[in-house]
């Protein structure tokens, strides 16, 4: 039996010895390495925090405690260790446990995470509650480098410095920032963990615990007998955290168990905030990972021994980055801006042909729209490649920075629609709505890579004001039968129908198959949109001819375009039936097919739509 | 003649003589209090950079140059200097100019700016236009310490720091920030001002540049041949702007125009981005505004002689604050949030009386947000009070960090709706839209104080998840006729009536005029809204009973209540005549009544649509 399988809670930990922790962690890595590899999800950050969360859930076992992990993809050994080792096999599936810390999952789960630089922000808000509450225990923010590169976490850091609550801020550096080309962050850490503090560190606290075991009986009275020396003598005087409010503690090695309990044991003993900085290495214990953390930190799947990944080939970002190369070959004024997505947006081969003119902000969003609207102004044509869910971030600076100056700036926006196994966090459901409600601002949503590439274009050259060209994740379904043209929209009209199908973007195939399914029995026709906001005119127009329109649309009801339809005919004196079919909930981990039947806009759910209202007709 | 008067535009400041120059920045805070005392507007921030302001017109006039003025509310002596004293009386009015940078007004006018913490990110823009495009001229951004607390100038300063572009960043620092209970920001430049970098920037800059005069020939060569040992004795070598990549200057003294321009010509020569560190008093030379900022940060109106600023009196954002002290006296759990805008949303007196459960979080309405949802993971009840504009920036952090958990929070949302003087920037007109977006939400709109005490209360006990209730800015119109009983809406039937009118908020009392100033002629009944999202069943079911539905709303078309009605009654087959009245488009600084007016949206408007309608039915 192996040691993971004893463990049925983090209590469980307690009865490990040293080197029995040593051997868990070595399955731990097991474990995450094999069941990723099938799996895909997210490796090297996972293998980075092995030992941190042994420690952490050596030390901090209470349900009272509450750890509160940034970005969230760190969290699979934390998983394996609350009671989840036997449903890990199952990760990012439907009927399996999310990559992402969900409390609907488990107590040990306190806060939805899936976007960045979150953590200290609501770690600091759970500090406070206990603080007004008087509810014991403590809580720990664990939060990477990379994530510190994002507006938010400073936020988060200057306030909960403030604070006078009990909180553990646990900075995993794991010089994830230093993608950014060595910015504020990488050089700010880089210099403590170049300086002395990692000796001295390890020299006061072995001076002041080293004859204490690492778990054992309480070492409060003993440890804040001795914080202030220690206090004295570890810690730096000039850091940033310092000046934000936090008693900082370190550098030390976040693959040392011993040294990560120590530290956490007087982090602990702290009646303030502190920061403890652990040095990580991203991939931990599993040399490909090492060597490459970038292609490591989101996978597909791979093969363990050679470690080559799964997938490539062509596909939405691909064709997006393949037509900013293209352009911008003939266009020196072409601009292109990512939010640490450079390899997830498809836009590799740009960063390396074009490096004067493609800017990765890091975790950024507001500042990469606010930036952007900056080169609008400046006479450039940038472009921001962003998933659909980060976008949400830069709500503010597209209306605000942007939308009232009528700046002209484009939105490539991926991972649009249903996003496969990451769940709710990072589904694409709402760029459709809030983006309908800026002014100024259009909206293309492709259904194949030709017409993804006629769509940039006509948003680069010919449209102006905010211009959102926003495609599924992954690979198209070819369409043999369509050939794009670039127009609004595509009209496939059946003389004989008196039923209309409205869609768009990757619904399409779906709507054609459910179109030729019931052809016998149903003459149907179909008005597929390619700009989906503002909604073409001679949509209304058309969609007067018949009796009945049935909207089949991948995104959110509230604000979609749906509704903007539904409106639109009824103060243009549609009589006829109109049916929304669309998505007015959060989607957990899934397949696409698995999330469009749940929302039944697979072909069968259509099918079902169609006739259901037909029967309900008669 | 005044010397204000001669100045056509900045390269006329060429000609003033030093003393002259000290005579005009005198003229211009004469004529920026004397006009605010009519006009109201920001008169602290505006003071304090006068001799900023002379500075940069001085050493940068050429068109080619870009100012980027942060939050913009720091743009008055800009204005005057720029071609534009003679309308300045006519500040902040319909067909005066705007309080805040406005390209449509003036090529000075670079970047619009109203919400707080863009303007690094936006020079930062650029800047690298300048440099990819080859043009010309600087890019200075001016930025206050306050909107350093918020993350997006993080962001911006990590990035423009990281550039090689040529940007002069003037933090002008009035100890704003000092405002949050001394954070990180305060602490920080707390310790270069306390720092021995003052004397030594003086001496320096002294001994290199002393000989030459202040604005003259060219002193590019001179310079740079001495930049080298003006840099090694100037610069700190450990600011936090420099561990950003910025080379930084000063502090000095932001009100001796000869420090300014002298540190300006070094920052001129530097090919890489540059922090001028600018020390400046709030209200400097108005020694009322100087004793207390906070009052004369943005001011109604005020008497010159005594200081004493008008208005006061009940408004929706007293009532708020009343409501949430009374509660707060039975419920301890009752926590309340701002983002730097206490006195704004009548908090004063709650973070008086409760200074444990009250938080100015700097601005960082991101932070606000999750920092509230971690509260109510806790236990706590959490209320953020924020104007409706600047929720805007917090999409993402209700999306992702409350809603997918539905924690319960509420959203005391002020300034919804159009808002008085300020123009496009601070308008509310899209939160009604943005928040229905996100699953699981409620919003409330009183239409008076009573209504919002009562929605205040449904927020905080009976309902779930997010719940905003959202107020104008300012006094109600006491509807006699109304007693609201806390329902999702009332219904004043007509039972002759074949027309409904459907509204909400502020808008109910014009809709009460219209009806009864057409009474005679047409009967009408009327649908008002307390809870306008989700929408109360109900009103289908009454709306089903109308020819005609017309709604009137002061919100923005998209994703608004009309159009979400507008679809559910196509979608439950209405099949009469519908028409929305709503806003789709940025609205200038007007009054209310005035924007109102505009948007067909004041009782006459309503009487003509009515009419309208009427008329084109015949």
């Amino acid at each position: 039996m192996s040691l993971l399988e004893k463990i049925q809670s983090p209590a469980d930990l307690a009865r490990l010895s040293s080197a029995q922790l040593d051997e868990l962690c070595e399955e731990l890595r097991g474990v995450i390495i094999q069941t990723v590899s099938h799996t895909g999800g997210h490796l090297a950050s996972n293998l980075g925090v092995v030992e941190l969360t042994v420690a952490l859930h050596r030390l901090f076992s209470s349900v009272d405690d509450r750890i509160v992990w940034d970005v969230g993809h760190q969290c699979y050994a934390h998983k394996l260790l609350t009671g989840r080792a036997a449903q890990f096999e199952h990760l990012r599936k439907s009927q399996g446990i999310s990559g992402f810390p969900r409390p609907q999952e488990s107590p040990y789960d306190t806060f939805v995470a899936g976007h960045s630089s979150t953590s200290v922000s609501a770690a600091n808000g759970l500090a406070k509650a206990k603080t007004l509450t008087g509810e014991s225990g403590h809580v720990i923010a664990v939060i990477g480098d990379g994530a510190m590169t994002g507006g938010l976490a400073y936020e988060g850091l200057c306030n909960a410095g403030r604070s006078d609550d009990r909180l553990i801020v646990v900075l995993n550096d794991n010089k994830m920032s230093i993608n950014q080309n060595v910015g504020f962050v990488a050089r700010h850490l880089s210099n403590l963990r170049t300086g002395r503090g990692y000796q001295r560190f390890k020299n006061a606290v072995n001076k002041s615990v080293s004859r204490l075991p690492v778990v054992g009986k309480p070492l409060h009275r003993l440890l804040s007998r001795t914080k202030m020396s220690v206090k004295q003598s570890v810690y730096h005087t000039s850091t940033m955290f310092e000046e934000m409010g936090f008693y900082y503690l370190g550098p030390i090695d976040g693959h040392n168990l011993n040294d990560l309990c120590r530290a956490l044991e007087v982090a602990k003993t702290a009646n303030r905030p502190v920061l403890l900085h652990a040095i990580t290495e991203k991939g931990h214990g599993y040399a490909q990972a090492v060597k490459d953390p970038d292609v490591f930190h989101g996978v597909s799947g791979f093969d363990v021994e050679t470690g080559t990944p799964a997938g490539g080939g062509d596909s939405f970002s691909k064709t997006a980055g393949d037509c900013l190369c293209e352009t911008a070959e003939h266009d020196d004024k072409l601009c292109v801006v990512t939010a640490a997505m450079t390899g997830g947006t498809g836009l590799s081969a740009f960063a390396a042909r074009f490096p004067d003119r493609f800017f990765d902000v890091g975790i950024a969003e507001e500042h990469a729209t606010t930036f952007l609207s900056g080169l609008a102004v400046g006479g450039c044509l940038p472009v921001f490649a962003v998933y659909s869910t980060f976008l949400q971030r830069a709500y503010d600076q597209l209306l605000n920075d942007t939308a009232i100056m009528n700046n002209h700036v484009v939105l490539a926006v991926d991972r649009a629609g249903i996003v496969p196994d990451d769940g709710e966090t990072h589904q694409g459901l709402f760029d459709v709505s809030f983006l309908s409600t800026i002014p100024h601002t259009t909206i293309y949503s492709p259904a194949t890579y030709e017409e993804l590439a006629l769509d940039m274009k006509q948003a680069l050259y010919r449209d102006t004001g905010i211009v959102a060209v926003r495609y599924p994740r992954g690979a198209q379904v070819a369409i043999p039968s369509y050939k794009p043209d670039g127009k609004p929209f595509a009209y496939f009209r059946n003389v004989n129908a008196r039923t209309l199908i409205v869609t768009y973007g990757r619904l399409f195939s779906h709507a054609l198959e459910a179109v030729s399914a019931l052809k016998e029995d149903l003459p149907l026709s179909v008005l597929k949109l390619n700009r989906v906001h503002p909604l073409p005119a001679e949509v209304l127009r058309i969609a007067a001819e018949y009796q009945r329109v049935i909207f089949f649309e991948e995104g959110n009801r509230m604000g979609g375009v749906a509704q903007q339809l539904g409106a639109a005919l009824l103060e243009n004196r549609f009589f006829g039936q109109y049916e929304m079919h669309t998505i007015d909930r959060f989607i957990p981990a899934c397949s696409v097919d698995e999330g469009l039947h749940l929302c039944g806009l697979d072909t069968e759910g259509m099918i079902r739509a169609i006739r259901g209202g037909e029967d309900r007709d008669r």
